[in-house]
């Protein structure tokens, strides 16, 4: 196979492959990107495995990888805040600039958003890419490629925690203990949470949050929702201020608002279920506020801070990582829930 | 029977008698105050006939009312902000004024909280009635002692509109128009709402809703509570900005969720089951915020300028009149759901 | 003069002439307008008599003009939310949709934003124009085109009053009965303020405030502002819970903040005067907060809703009407300040 | 002298002596605390030397001391919330609870607030002290005293950063380093700010801001704050996010204005005079807010969650130590501004 743009295209369920694609070129306002380092994330693999993530379904062959940072290759008309070799990381979503969403600073939930690797819109898990340059952010010279992909995850957890209010001082649940559960703790933890407590099915994700500096982690079995908010509330010495719900779980949501103070906030971020039974009455006359989360908006800046200052470390994240070439492998890794996050480098060299 | 204080006093489910108890003495900062109207709440009826709210129960014999004016009697030790005389309207709860959220301007989330009949604590539907002076508003001449008593209704719609953050320009929904929705009716018009659509299973009540100023009234059947919100939708010809949900009811809680436009809010006045399944995907995807409502806070001077200023007109929503005197026959009116707000005259001459 | 597209140009100070100017061509995203009726603002007068306003200086002939309507003439590519013949009122500031002000909601702030008659950008005082779709709002058919053009000054109202957080309850002072004093009164008032008292200098227009809704007003002599502050806590009872200050004068400025409660908020809408001496101790001890305003962002949605569902009544605001071709005796009376606005009749059978 | 509850009283201006005073008796609500440590604050040398802070005028003899820890002795009536011997930390003013500040959250601007040292109200630099019990926090084994007293400045620090509304990835300017600025430092750092900018007039307390851990300091001379601003945004990289001005000089001010982003917030902690001229088109047309501080209010939680959790190291700002009976001393050192802070033991045994 010539490689011209090597590319990996899920063409449906089950059928992802490595595909050469012509390189193309930058419209006005869009730069043309060398891809450096691809993350990938639990919905490129439901993608694969399942042809679908919820309404989003591949109906055409589609490039994956969403999580990522790359080279600066080729200008677009007008476009001055880049140059050609700024080492840049992705906002993968290009919202449309012109609805009432756009406007008042909340693009993520844009109907019209173009997002890497939501159907019907390719990914940049290839070698080349073209993208808005307002979407894409240069990395200062002491922040890697692969902390520039990871930046990805990180703004999902700075939206939650900006969701959830949480502030210096505050008692943090996190439910879950995957990339997400573990980039929310981290950064609950950089934005000054006294005390953050980690629930997991999974014993060495729970081992992982307590070193990546979770004050209490809480494992969960089949009991009921309200004797894991009992084992919560007894290892924080109080309910918690707020709760990012990260499991996707309804048993997990029910734990979330139980643990929860009154006057506190539960922050939705996966929500794996149409229809979910919830202590409504609880949450209402507390007034535990149900907030969800979809994807997130002017978060990259401060992700990038955080990484650029030092404040969190996200390199502990890496586990895996492999070449362009062996997307495939990786993407067996990564369905086995192997280690945290598996990494692909996309330059030639690598 | 003598009446000294002639007092209406619940004493165990369908079991309320008129008593007379001697006349109270105002403890420091506190003011005696002589009860001049007071109106019959759905709570007051629920405590009534079913001896209990929620986890409220009756046990001992307790006074009831919550919505109540008065003329100021007696002042107690230190009292400055009052004089005897004056005319006054009673926030019904007095909280501990020394916990997190009587600190933090929540008070209404204070557990320590004395709140007018709801046990242990005796409500003032009686002829004399002992209150801290700074939960006493006083009232201009030209608010009547009626429109007195409905800033307690009042209150608990300007709570729940700050909670959904209702403002000028914007569409709202709310489900139920009993006395509870046609006040945020009245008072989300007041904050500007530009266009109102009132549900509800009874098509008088919708026309009271009219009346009132609904710009749309949908007549909710046992239909499935997607097919209530598309005829919502088809009403404000679009999602509304934001819901009220007055009437407790799960499917109207569905309808309130299905009826929200992306990036809004729900808010949750009435509540009637512990659990409730509800479209949390949906909510959540579309950042539909969801918020409960417990009593209110730091609302009654605002309930006051509202009717002081002219801005709405309370007034029509008393139906009904009893005396003191007839308290029986007022709760079983109120109890019958006879029109809107049964209203009782405490004073001795009315 | 042929008129292909007759067109108000100012070539540079006290140079205002009626030029044919060829029509544009809608690009990408933008619509073509036959325009229907202008206002004139202040600062249209400004750049008229001194060439410039601040730092924006009339360096080439500018068309002037930007409170307008007008009727959709031809779209241009892509455009779906608009078809020839809609009837829309024109938002005048495109930003760049790109830097970080635009995308998280306050557009206005955008340094690249290009506004309707300011240096360099064109205003749309003449027979056609163009500009963004997204910037164009449809009006309902009973909504008229002068009330269209009024938007333009009643989002600055609506702007200033989010600002100052002016909400139901509210006592609000305005300095200035200007048209925009005059807006922001009817706003604040829409919004739910119960006593909105009114500054100005001139009698006659304190009489325009009363007869617009205000409560109070105080004539202005030149006496120090603490007097003035005395004069507006007589009225109000109180000192305002917001202050807005629209006149521009430091004496004003100085009002303002003495005349607000502790914890309240003074909105500056007009500052005249690069530096200004004011009251700082006392607005920092009492936490006063002070807030500018520069234009608006999101607020043309809320100002048509106010009008279209007849909250407020912006007619009586137009007091004096010419045509197109009779711009210049409307800079004229304008500049004489004669009545409240000066509205342009654009569409030739006017 | 006998020793019953040593206690240094100020007479007036220069005439500070230490009394023997009674043990007082706690009243309902409140405990009787043995004070622990005592930090004097830049007011209690200002009413000694001046006799009075701004319109707080000392005219009876009045103790001073207001930074304060304590063992609770004896427990008034009522009291749950304590234990004898509970270590604790003094929040230093008392507010009504009645007015409408109390009520919604802001009891630090309650006209009727008791603080110690500021009259008519004595402090607490003596054996023995009367104080609310909800206006006491338990500290943990492992929080020290002089941390307990800590506290009171670090809340300052705690509510400017939240007037401010410094959260993760923000650049921070602190005008002034002495101890407010200082923990005003660290807090910013613990909420998330990515980089601190600090200015003095003086290099080795600009040294001290190094090693707590500022990114820059810019040393100010008489310069012009258009060119200290200069200065900062040199250092920064830009204007910074938020500006916190601590100095209380005009200039300062200035600077604070002219080196924060458009629509980024300035925090006046320290004004040192009634009326100040400021660049105030500059900061309305960018919508630099302007928002003043007093003391603080629902700090203490947070300033203590702070220190319990490790997240903030205060102990080196303490750097001068005395015992109670040498407190004029200790007055001399901190008026010759010797170190950062002045700390007394109170207990005998110290």
């Amino acid at each position: 196979m010539t490689d011209t743009n090597l590319t990996a295209v899920l063409f449906q369920q089950n059928d992802l492959r490595m595909e050469d694609w012509p390189i193309p070129a930058p419209g006005p306002g869009q730069v043309l990107l060398e891809m450096q380092r691809v993350g990938i994330c639990g919905s490129d693999v439901h993608f694969w495995t399942k042809g679908r993530v919820g309404d989003y379904v591949v109906k055409e062959p589609m490039a994956l990888g969403h999580e990522a940072s790359a080279v600066v290759s080729k200008l677009g008309q007008g476009v001055t805040s880049l140059n050609v070799g700024d080492r840049v990381a992705i906002e993968p979503g290009v919202p449309c600039r012109r609805c009432n969403h756009c406007k008042t600073g909340r693009y993520n939930l844009c109907r019209k958003v173009r997002f890497c690797a939501t159907p019907p819109d390719h990914g940049n898990l290839g070698r080349y890419y073209v993208h808005d340059a307002d979407f894409c952010f240069k990395l200062p010279d002491h922040v890697s490629f692969e902390e520039g992909a990871l930046l990805e995850p990180l703004s999902v957890a700075v939206y939650a925690t900006n969701r959830g209010n949480v502030k210096l001082g505050d008692t943090v649940l996190i439910c879950g203990a995957g990339p997400i559960g573990l980039v929310c703790l981290l950064t609950a933890k950089a934005k000054g949470a006294s005390q953050v407590c980690v629930t997991d099915l999974n014993a060495s994700r729970l081992e992982m949050a307590k070193n990546l500096g979770a004050e209490f982690t809480v494992l969960v079995r089949r009991e009921a929702p309200g004797v894991t908010a009992q084992a919560v509330e007894g290892a924080l010495g109080d309910k918690a201020d707020i709760a990012i719900e990260c499991s996707g779980a309804p048993s997990s949501v029910n734990t979330a608002i139980l643990s929860t103070q009154t006057a506190g906030v539960v922050v939705l971020v996966g929500v794996g279920h149409e229809k979910v039974e919830i202590p409504l009455l609880d949450a209402a006359l507390r007034e535990v506020d149900i907030r969800g989360v979809f994807r997130y908006a002017n978060c990259y800046p401060t992700a990038l801070a955080m990484v650029a200052s030092g404040q969190v470390d996200v390199k502990p994240l890496v586990t895996h990582r492999f070449r362009l070439e062996d997307s495939l492998q990786a993407f067996e890794a990564a369905r086995r829930g192997d280690g945290i996050k598996v990494m692909i480098s996309c330059d030639r060299k690598a």
